[in-house]
């Protein structure tokens, strides 16, 4: 038997090349043959989930950054939910046949990994085990942080979170709500982004930046100005909530999603008003909130088993083959909430302890 | 008798033209007479030396701020240093003739002026009037509180300071010194510049980004990146030192001198690492720390008494006619240390308790 894996197969220069059946294709597919057994300190797992994310592009580039980049010939890098299928005889007492993962493996439909590589996770009641992945893993936390930690939003304030539809931006709304945020506007790429912004979660308004008036609608939503903009997107959006910020507004710079297709990225021309309005624009990176996640992640679950917080996945179903395509659809922002790629569907998986 | 004042004529599109006899001039120059009388509320001040400052040029943009722009046909604004030449029947109790002034009289020669338009100081041993101005009045307090409040400079850390041969500069990067940086390096757009900065104020390096390789530069001079950049200058430069950012390093913004005389300003382009290294940018305001003044203004002369902080003027003579011209250089660069204009030499003052 054998299982498939996609990888790295060159740089792109701006946009990724989804194709897998091209040299110039920025990844491609490879088969090989599926382990007879497991070594003694290793767990096989089988990937039911890819998770998609804005930062893979940067990982594409050999540039300094928070983390090294992929190298070329390597599996693509990405979090997964995967179930572990064989324990290791080393590993018995800590992990079981059955157990749901989230698990460093990759674009592959089967991994074996170490210990380290994965984080095992119950389902919580009402919960789906993609939760792990979404609102209550990496974008669920980056929003939580970001908007706590680095944003310290409080009471009153106006909030503008931009990309606000995707995984981390519409959690990131959600938590300014709870926080006590005065307004919270959103900034998305369609009507219905829009309108799933303000009917399903609840955001005071928000603003279709493909529209051509969009500057005045952001203008027109928030008229006391902004104290805190939680940035998905940078280039032109960022520079136009930077002429709308409060005096000591903070700008949470979670990403650049605009940017990160390019070879010449833009920066914020209103810059001046970092001085004016005495601006604090901080970059942040979730993992150096990690002595913090576990109790992060039950703020942020018992908010969703209240009905405070809302999900919402965007599953791109028929195999990794697809996952190229997503990446490229995610970067044109296709996806209302959390984007996956789903390499097999749960109805797939083992019997388990956790609930689905 | 009369005296002259400068006024603000037509709102520069890009660059200040600095002709006072054409009707496109930034400026225009106007002669009214001297107050027969001084109201008893009031000060008749003479001034001495205008205050050059960077920030000018944002005063004369009808844009949000964070003070209103000078009016159509008004004084240009500015501080200055006067001497108090007749006092008020009700203010005889606080002024003397002859004590010296910080003045918000903008570029005039005469000034009535309130109470609250004047702040008294004296000079103490080995200063100047003139130091009230710049390294014991606005510029030096922009360095320390840039430096100490917003970058947080503390032992060990590599420092750049662009502007750096200017009046900010200069001094932020030696109170960086004296709060223990490991390296000081300052940008300056001159040779003769950068050699004052190393062999006159002491800092580790200097590079010129005139020269043709000063990105390879800056990297050779930050080995082990930039924990604080103290930002006088904006775009390039700006770009230049984010790309040199080190993990959890600040930015200090302070001022942006290479975007204000264009209607076309740009950002920083490396904005990516505002992220990767988790980068905090932080425009500030002097003004802020206005009950501070007094302490800092405290511990300022102390180091220069002790001769750990240096000040450098450039004075522009020929009176006040030289303004206009003298604030175009100032955007060229063509002074190292603080620029003022000698409306009337301290030679003409009248004799006072402040030594000179």
């Amino acid at each position: 038997m054998s299982y498939k894996q996609i990888l790295y197969n060159t740089p792109p220069t701006d946009a990724i090349n989804p194709s897998l059946t091209t040299t110039d294709g920025t990844f491609r597919l490879s088969t090989i043959p599926k382990p007879s057994n497991v070594p003694a300190d290793k767990l096989l797992v089988r990937v039911h989930y890819l998770s998609l994310d804005p930062a893979m592009r940067q990982w594409l580039t050999a540039k300094r950054s928070y983390i090294a980049p992929v190298e070329l010939g390597a599996i693509m890098r990405g979090q997964s939910i995967a179930q572990i299928i064989t324990v290791g005889s080393e590993l018995s007492s800590k992990f079981k046949s059955g157990d749901w993962v989230v698990a460093y493996s990759g674009w592959t439909e089967y991994a074996l990994l170490s210990a380290k590589e994965v984080e095992p996770f119950s389902v919580p009641a009402g919960g789906r085990p993609t939760d792990a992945m979404s609102v209550l893993g990496m974008t669920g936390l980056t929003a939580y942080f970001g908007m706590t930690e680095v944003g310290k939003t409080k009471v009153g304030d106006t909030v503008v979170v931009s990309g606000a539809a995707g995984a981390t931006g519409s959690v990131a709304g959600q938590i300014a709500r709870i926080q006590g945020a005065k307004r919270v506007i959103g900034l998305a790429g369609s009507k219905d982004k829009c309108e799933f912004l303000v009917k399903e979660l609840g955001f005071d308004a928000a603003v279709n930046y493909k529209d051509a008036d969009w500057k005045k609608q952001l203008k027109e939503a928030t008229p006391e100005y902004i104290d805190v903009f939680f940035d998905n997107t940078g280039g032109e959006i960022l520079d136009a909530c930077l002429a709308r910020a409060n005096r000591d507004a903070r700008f949470v710079i979670c990403g650049a999603i605009s940017q990160y297709n390019t070879s010449k990225p833009k920066g914020p021309a209103s810059f001046m008003t970092v001085i004016s309005q005495r601006v604090t624009m901080k970059g942040f990176i979730v993992f150096d909130y990690a002595k913090q996640y576990a109790s992060a992640v039950q703020e942020l679950g018992s908010w969703l088993a209240q009905g405070k917080l809302k999900r919402k996945e965007h599953i791109v179903p028929g195999g990794i083959e697809g996952a190229p395509q997503a990446l490229v659809d995610l970067y044109k922002g296709v996806n209302t909430g959390k984007m996956m790629v789903e390499v097999a569907p749960v109805s797939e998986a083992l019997p388990s302890k956790s609930k689905l």
